[in-house]
């Protein structure tokens, strides 16, 4: 009888639940996966992209957005409702640059999208935002690479390396088992392709990998890079296969 | 039990649905078709014209509007509710123009369009808008043809061709089966054609075609050039019925 | 059970219909009968009117008002919610005057009614308008007949010939088949009137008739004139009646 | 089930009724009666007083009031509803002379009040008025008798002579029976008193008549005018039965 | 199931009843009983106080209150919501002699304390005010005494005696047979406290009486004087129990 | 089915009762108990100070608070709320002040405090307060000791000793048993211990006592101060109940 | 059948229970624990820091924060909630300092916060906060440690020791028997982190310790303090435990 506790307000459950935030987590289990990973010097975005039809043009289906020249976000859920975000973010950070005269760090900005969601939260007449997120980037003072997540409760943390979205669970799991400390450029970049290739079936083409390096570019890959790399992890697979097969036939991994 | 979830605030279901966005996409099914083409420098709105009563002024029951000199859009769903968002979008061209001195590009005014569309599913006192919709359009500064289209969800994304309203599964697997990048203006407009007469019996007076070119001129073609194309297709179909008869009869298409 | 998106809000149920603007038409199906027709240079209203009480004076019952000099307005269900348009209508013709120093076109009041219409069914607290409307006119700049219809969801349409409130399908039906292109002004009146009498047993003085010709004067026709035209029709469908029996008796109509 | 329709918001039912209103009748139904009659060079309103408590000051139980000089209202249903109607009215006409300079036309005012009655039918956060109007006067420039009614719905029209609140539609029906044209002063009040005591088993006491003349003087007729006016009817009466007793004893009308 | 017209705003039930008017009359119905009663020069206000408990100072369980120098009320009903009406007409009562430069008369602040009632029974996010009001006092410029009464509904109405509150209708009815034109000021302070005495068993001390004479000087009856005329009525009583008894002695009143 | 009338207003039931303002005063009936009793030339506060856990500071658990110099309030009930009471009655105590130059009377600031609690009763969007309170003080210009009670329906009265909260009714017959005029500052202490004893099991430590004398200083009793009475108390009621055991052992009292 | 009384605004149940904070106060009690000791010249709290997940970087879970210079904060429930109630208190503090050129005392901050949490229980269109916080600190001009604790009731209070959130109650029980006055700064630190060892079984990682000293000088300690400090406890522990089974191996404790 979840039913009556989803009224024009949000408000708690008998056993201090707030069912719309834990409805709106549903949606963003239902969307697609994106996972984050902070290298030695760098940080990479990579997103599972929606399986585009065949006549949709691939460059509006974005997943990774730059919030200011140091600030990227990917997301998982309702696009429509991140646009919303996406633009109260990116006026954030204009009107941090106009007042405070510096660019907002990357927790300033974190808290700030983290906050709109609580708030969407508490106060009736609107319902909580469908969204999870993951924020990157670098401060205007250090070379430390940052990343941070937020979801629609509006809590947010920092991480090493997380995944949101679909199967978000399994990517996790992978990534526990694999992220190492002080991982270069390219292993943070392999990383990120290799964790989502535990959830999307159909290769590069449906991947998308932003990264960014301490000089705060950002640069998106190709579709071809992203192919190479998936070609040589396929490769690596087939040969650890290979060698998994040759001591043991018996094993099943 | 839906019922519970559709109160005066759009809210989450517990698996994540928002229904009154769900229910206004059902709206949108029942409107009829619209699809739009990307040719190489052209692109092509065509729209099912619904079933004109004999006394009615075909002119009024127009599916195709032109929200500036250089930006067309057709839509699927309730013509009320499009009208307000279409008059929304004109002032915003216009007050663009004014401000920034530029005409709007057109995935500015889609994500204008978008947004006032999530805006509606988001907030309480409204209800989201009942409608799809296809917009067209040159940018002010290159010669590509755009097409996008919206949903009352307030997603937006770029296509080559695509389909909205009634049957607009069908049509889309049909074009799926038959774009061709490249297209010339003329065969722009035929696949158009073609496409709507999978879905529309009565040929080509129910059957409005607006074609966009480079040079941004917006021209609605008249019944006789529809009827025209459409005559043309159906000799087309006929040879090539003809043709599949005579070497296997058997052989059920 | 509908009952429950009968809201506070018109809001969508899941088969994608708004109720509440269904339940408006029913309250239009209830009203009285009105008509209009769209000759060579004339343009018609014809109303019924609601069976007026024996000392009730029929001054005030009126269906057919001016929104302007050049635009007339004929109404089928709520008088009192057809009041309210018809207030806001005539302020915007006066204001239109003031501001652009032309008089409105009768598409653009029609858009506008229209417009009014579409609010109250995307708003919370208020309820749709129980009216649909036949609007007709000249432009200030043609002679062009215009013959406007509009409903409770804000939808309007251009029309030859039209009938909205009680019976309206048949007299619609009527019209379909006896309306003729460039009928002279005496055949435009005598055709409301026929296809009035489909729905008005008590004759003449239940028929309220406006013309209006091409240098934009309205008339309404006195009883008299309406009655001479009724006697004329009945003589017409005697004879008629009686020819028809001649040839063959057995022929039933 | 016509609850679940009654809601906040004044709502249509399935088949088109706004239950609010209706029931807002039943409360005027169930108010004293009124009778307005509009003689030739004068116009009658009379009301049947609640049947005052023996220790009540029948003074303040009037139910005929002034709005302006040349404008008089009766009213059946709650009249602490009335009174709220009634000051606006009044304000009206005071506001209407000093910007217009001129007193306000029958109509006019009449067209006022019912249009408060219809808002009060369409917003949310209020309730239909439980009261309809009768409205008489004379307008500045001519000498003609006005009379006009009011119900909760918001709709008006003009009558010769009319009836509302409890068993109106006997009183409508024996003025139906009755009503002449061109009534004098006197024949128009003992029409009046007659009329009401159909409903009115109480004699006198219980009738409230206030007459208007072309000169636009209100004169409110003393308790000893309306005993004598009930005693002639009473005695005419008689003679009536006495008379028909007389040819045929037997007949029972 | 009465249950359902409750809701946030006051509305109609399909028999033309506003039910929270009726509950808040029963909450009168609880409170108190207080009397009023219009002598030849002088009114009287009396009321039965809630049987004060031991320790209660009885100072501050005053049912009669002053809203000008000029004007008394008495009260049944919630105490705290009288408060808010009282406050509101004293406020009202300054205000009209700051602005107009004249005390209200009685009648006016009636009809204000009314109005604000009816106020409370229309919009929405109130509920009706829980008391009845008996409101005496002399005008400026004349010497009659003014009794009103008002309710829940916000009707008003005149009297010569009257009382609100608990068994109202049984002392209501002794007024009606015991109340005399022309009484002197000690006859109708006798009759106000022989009135009372019908319900209040516990005699003088629970009874609180207010006198108002021509020159608006309100005096309130110390509890010696109501005593006085207490044992003086229980003489009387016993007189005229005996002068019964003697003649027929088997006679039961 | 009480839970009907329980919405975002507080409405009356059929039997003219405020469910809300009497589920508030089961929240004042859950707690503490507090008593306030007047003395010839003083009045004092005592309150059941809720049983204290063992690493509580017993500073902050207050129930008696200062609203001025001359002003003390001691409350049972949600004490959240009651914060909320005294924050505003500080603010109107110094505000008055300063516009009128002379302090609060007692009997104002209950009324103000009393009014707040209507206005909470009667308005939407907020729930009724879940206090009761004691109000004690001296006025400017005299010195009688004042002891006013408010409750969540918004009534106050003047008392000579009264209690609320927990067990109010066994206190206030304690009170009414024992309460003699013209206690002397000792005796009213003694009391006010005395009865609160009647319900407090634990003793001294869970007893606070506030007094006020004539000069208007406000005295709160050391613990040890308390503990010297209670324990005199004790020997009295064992001297007491020796004295009763000695001339009739088996009576029970 | 709660489920009724939890509507838009929050109201009483006939028991008096205000239910949406009750529900809140589950949302405590599912967070994490936090404890709060007050030394003789310090003042400690003491957090279970969420398991926290392999990769998240353990530096933003941060369950202890800094109001102002001299104030610090811990919290149970939902992290979301508190960062709004931590900006509102920090924001006070900053005005506090601007206005009265003085630090706000750590009673007037808690009091600040503990109004804003009663605020939301007690007005429509927002849900109570869902988090109970500690809140420690020093005075401007003393040097007495302060610790207070706040709940979604807001309810405040101050403690020597004290426990929140999850098994609180087993570790204020322990807190009862260990916890002695006067202790030192290493003590009280001790006495922290052994009573949240009582729930946290994975040892130092998961604890987190802030130490406040009467020179306001708020130290976080490390991870290898903490870890010192753990292992010094479990060999007390064994200690213990070997000599409690020495004199008698059957005793359970």
């Amino acid at each position: 009888m979840a039913g009556s506790y989803d009224r024009a307000l949000t408000v708690f459950s008998p056993d201090g639940h707030l069912f719309q935030v834990e409805y709106a987590l549903e949606a963003v289990r239902k969307g697609t996966c994106a996972v984050g990973i902070r290298g030695e010097d760098c940080v990479v975005l990579g997103v599972e992209k929606k399986s585009v039809l065949k006549l949709q043009d691939p460059r509006t289906v974005r997943k990774i957005v730059t919030l200011d020249d140091h600030v990227c976000m990917a997301f998982a859920g309702l696009s429509a409702d991140a646009r919303v975000l996406v633009n109260k973010a990116r006026i954030e950070c204009q009107s941090h640059r106009l007042t405070v005269e510096d660019p907002v760090s990357v927790e300033y900005i974190t808290r700030y999208i983290a906050g709109i969601q609580q708030k969407y939260t508490q106060s009736g007449g609107v319902r909580p935002f469908g969204i999870s997120t993951l924020i990157i980037g670098f401060d205007a003072n250090d070379k430390i690479p940052r990343l941070y997540q937020t979801d629609p409760s509006g809590i947010y943390s920092a991480w090493k390396a997380n995944a949101i979205g679909r199967s978000s669970k399994t990517v996790r799991e992978f990534l526990e088992k694999n992220y190492k400390e002080g991982l270069t450029k390219e292993e943070s970049i392999k990383l990120a392709v290799k964790s989502l290739l535990e959830v999307v079936q159909t290769g590069a083409k449906n991947i998308e990998i932003a990264v960014m390096t301490s000089d705060s570019v950002i640069k998106n890959l190709e579709i071809e890079e992203v192919e190479a790399i998936v070609s040589e992890i396929e490769k690596e697979k087939e040969a650890e296969a290979e060698k998994k097969k040759k001591p043991s036939t018996s094993t099943t991994q």
